[in-house]
C-alpha cells in the first residue's frame, strides 16, 4: 500500500487517505507528461487510470478477477480531442504503475503536427522497450486524433470495405459443465465460438460446447499442450467436431515442434504469445499458419497494420482479438479488422462500466460505423 | 508491323494508316477497358500510350534508344480525376502491347467506391501474373483520386513528414571518360551521384566522376559482378572512394554469394533485380542489407508501402527508386521517400516532354507540395 500511494504521489494523482481503491482510481483527475521548460507543443497528452468492471468474474488456475486495470488517455489538438485505451490485464505484466511511468516520459513538445505518425510512433517505441500496452494508449489516440482532423474513420484511410468485416467469436473460457453451457446459450447472437482449452478436460469442455450448439468453434490453447503428437491427434479430433482454427497449440518456446505439428495439422495454427510484434516474425516464420494481432500486445494500430500486412504477404492468415477493453480500443481495432480471417473482438461485452459507444456486433459480425477516427463516442 | 496495327484496331485505337509510328501513339485518344453489359461502375478507366522522349540518347551494350514508351491512364469518379502511368523499359518486358491487353481486362464495376483501395489492389493483382507496370499504372491512378477524394497528399496519408524526404541520387550511365564527366557538371545541383558499374572499366569509371567532384556516391552495379572475393575487394576500395552502397553487385540467383558479401561488406548491399514483390523476401532474407522499391516493379504505390513497412521491420534499408518516367509517376514514388534511406527519383529530369508538374528538387533534395492525392497538376 505504501509503495502505490507513494506511486500515486509521484504522479500527482491524489487517492485519499482512507483507504486507496480501484473505484477510486475512477475518479482520479487526467495527469500528464513531466513538464520540460522552454518547448511547447501543439498537442498534449493527459492520461487517467480506470477500473474495468467485468461482468463475471474470470477464473484462472491462479485465482478469480472481477476487474482489469486500464488507462485512459487523450491527446488534444486545437479544438479536436483523440482517445486512447491502455489494457493491463495482470498476467501481461504491465500496471497502472508501469503506463503512468511510460505516459509520463513521452514529450509531444518534438513534433509540430499530429500528422507525423510515422515519427511520433517511432519516437514513442523508442522511450523504452516493451511496455506495448502503454504505447498502444498513445498510438490509438494519436489516430483517433489524425483520422478526426481528415475527417475519415481509419478503416477508410486504409482503404478497407467495412462491409468485410468478420464475424467475431465469443469467448467461452474454462469453467463448469454448467457455467460452459450457460455461457454457450448466452452467446446466442455469434456465429462462432472460441474455447479455451489447454486442461486436462478438453475434450469434455468441446462435448459440452458441442451439446449446446452446432456453431463454428475456434479453440485458444494457451501453449496448454506439451507433446506433438498428443496435439496432432487432438487436431484431428477436434477438425471432426468443427473447429476451424487452433490458437497456440504449445508453448511458444517449441519453435521446431510447432512447425512439425502445422506441416501436418488439417487445421491452420495460429500464433497468439509467439508474436508480440513485427519484429518476431523471424522467429516464428514457417512455423505457424497465421498470427492473432492485438493492439495492446504489440503497441497500436501502426503496428498491428504493419504486421498484418507482413502476415499478407506471407500468405499467412490474420486473426485480431483484444484484451478485457472498452469501446475505444476494440473499435480501434475493428478498423483493421476487414484485413482479418477472424476477430476475436468481444472485450467490450465483457465490462458494463463502458465509457464510449462504438462499434456494434450485429447477427456476430462487427459493424463499422461513420464516425471519423476510431469511430467512438464518449457515453 | 501487321501484327502491331491489328494490336491497335482490337483495342479501337487509329494510327492511320501510313505508316505507324510511336509519335503517332502521342495523339492517339483514350480507350477504356472492354465493356461489360449489365454492369455500372461509378469509377471508369481510360488509358492511352505515350512515348517519353529522352534528353540523352540512353546506350547500353545492345544498342541505344532515345524514346521509353509509357502509358498514361486516368480514373474517373464523379467530378474527380486520378492520374497514373505505367513506362516500360524494353529490358523489363512490358510494352505498349501488354499493358493494353492487361487494362482491357481491368473492370471497376466490381466496385462500388473507389476508398476500397485494399481490394481493388487485390482485384487487378488477380488479374494476371506479372505485368507490374500495368498494375502500378491502375494503382497510382486510384491513389491519385483516392487522395483528392480525401483532399490530402499521400504522405500526409501515410503519416509522414515532408521535411523528412532524402536527397535524390542523380545517375551517370556508362560512357566514355569525356561524356562521364560532361554528365557529372551537369549533376552540379544534385548532393548524390548513382554511378554505374559492372563493366571492365569500372575502377576508370570512379576515378572519372572522382576528377570531377566529391560528391557522395552510391553504385549500381547491376548483378555485373560474378565473383564474390573479387566483389568485396572492389567494395573496399569504393569505399574508399566516398561511395556509400553497392546496389545488386552479383546476379540475383546468387545468393549465398551475395549473403557472404554483405555479410564481410563494409558497405550497404542493396537488393534491386533480385526483389519485385514483398512475396520475394522470402528469397533475398538475410543476403543484403536493403532493397530498393521501384512502383513499377511491384506493381504501385501500395505494394510499395507494403514492401518499405516490411524492410524497416526487418531492419533493412530502404530506397525508392524509379524509370523513365513522367512528374506522375516519379511524384507517386515521392510520397513514400520520407521512408527511405535514398531516394533515385530523377526519371522525370531524363525526358523532355513532361506532361505534369509535381514534386520538385532543391538543392538535390525532394520537396513535396501540399497538392492532394499524388501532388501533381497537368501541364
Amino acid at each position: 500500500m505504501a509503495t502505490r500511494r507513494k506511486f500515486l504521489a509521484d504522479c500527482g494523482m491524489f487517492a485519499g487517505s482512507a483507504g486507496f481503491s480501484y473505484l477510486a482510481l475512477n475518479r482520479l483527475s487526467w495527469s500528464g507528461p513531466e513538464k520540460k521548460p522552454g518547448k511547447k507543443s501543439p498537442m498534449s497528452l493527459s492520461f487517467r487510470p480506470y477500473e474495468l468492471h467485468l461482468r463475471h468474474v474470470f477464473t484462472l488456475a491462479s485465482g478469480s478477477r472481477s476487474v482489469t486495470p486500464a488507462m485512459l488517455t487523450e491527446i488534444r489538438f486545437e479544438d479536436t480531442v483523440g482517445y486512447g485505451e491502455a489494457s493491463m490485464p495482470p498476467y501481461l505484466g504491465e500496471s497502472v504503475e508501469s503506463v503512468t511511468g511510460f505516459l509520463k516520459k513521452v514529450d509531444l513538445s518534438h513534433f509540430d503536427s499530429p500528422f507525423f505518425v510515422e515519427e511520433i510512433v517511432a519516437y514513442i517505441d523508442s522511450l523504452a522497450p516493451g511496455n506495448h500496452a502503454a504505447k498502444a494508449s498513445v498510438d490509438i489516440a494519436l489516430h483517433d486524433l489524425v483520422g478526426k482532423l481528415m475527417n475519415q474513420p481509419w478503416y477508410r484511410i486504409w482503404g478497407l470495405d467495412p462491409r468485410k468485416t468478420p464475424n467475431t467469436s465469443f469467448t467461452i473460457g474454462i469453467d463448469t459443465a454448467e457455467v460452459v453451457k450457460e455461457k454457450v446459450r448466452e452467446a446466442a447472437p455469434f456465429r462462432i465460438l472460441k474455447v479455451k482449452l489447454g486442461q486436462k478436460n478438453d475434450r469434455e469442455m468441446i462435448e459440452t460446447v458441442r451439446s449446446q450448439t452446432d456453431k463454428p468453434l475456434c479453440v485458444d490453447v494457451n501453449q496448454g499442450w506439451t507433446d506433438k503428437k498428443m496435439a496432432l491427434e487432438m487436431i484431428h479430433w477436434l477438425k471432426e467436431q468443427g473447429v476451424v482454427f487452433v490458437e497456440q497449440p504449445m508453448p511458444k518456446e517449441s519453435v521446431d515442434d510447432i512447425a512439425w505439428l502445422t506441416a501436418n495439422s488439417p487445421l491452420p495454427v495460429i500464433a497468439d504469445e509467439a508474436i508480440q510484434t513485427a519484429a518476431d516474425f523471424s522467429k516464428i516464420q514457417g512455423a505457424y499458419s497465421g498470427i492473432n494481432v492485438k493492439l495492446m500486445k504489440c503497441g497500436g494500430m501502426h503496428a498491428a497494420y504493419t504486421m498484418i500486412s507482413m502476415a499478407r504477404a506471407m500468405n499467412m492468415k490474420v486473426m485480431i482479438g483484444c484484451m478485457t477493453e472498452t469501446s475505444c480500443a476494440v473499435s480501434a481495432a475493428a478498423q483493421l479488422s476487414p484485413l482479418a480471417d477472424w476477430a476475436d473482438l468481444d472485450g467490450n461485452l465483457l465490462i458494463n462500466n463502458d465509457l464510449f459507444d462504438g462499434i456494434k456486433i450485429m447477427d456476430g459480425k462487427i459493424m463499422l460505423n461513420e464516425l471519423p477516427g476510431i469511430g467512438i463516442t464518449k457515453k
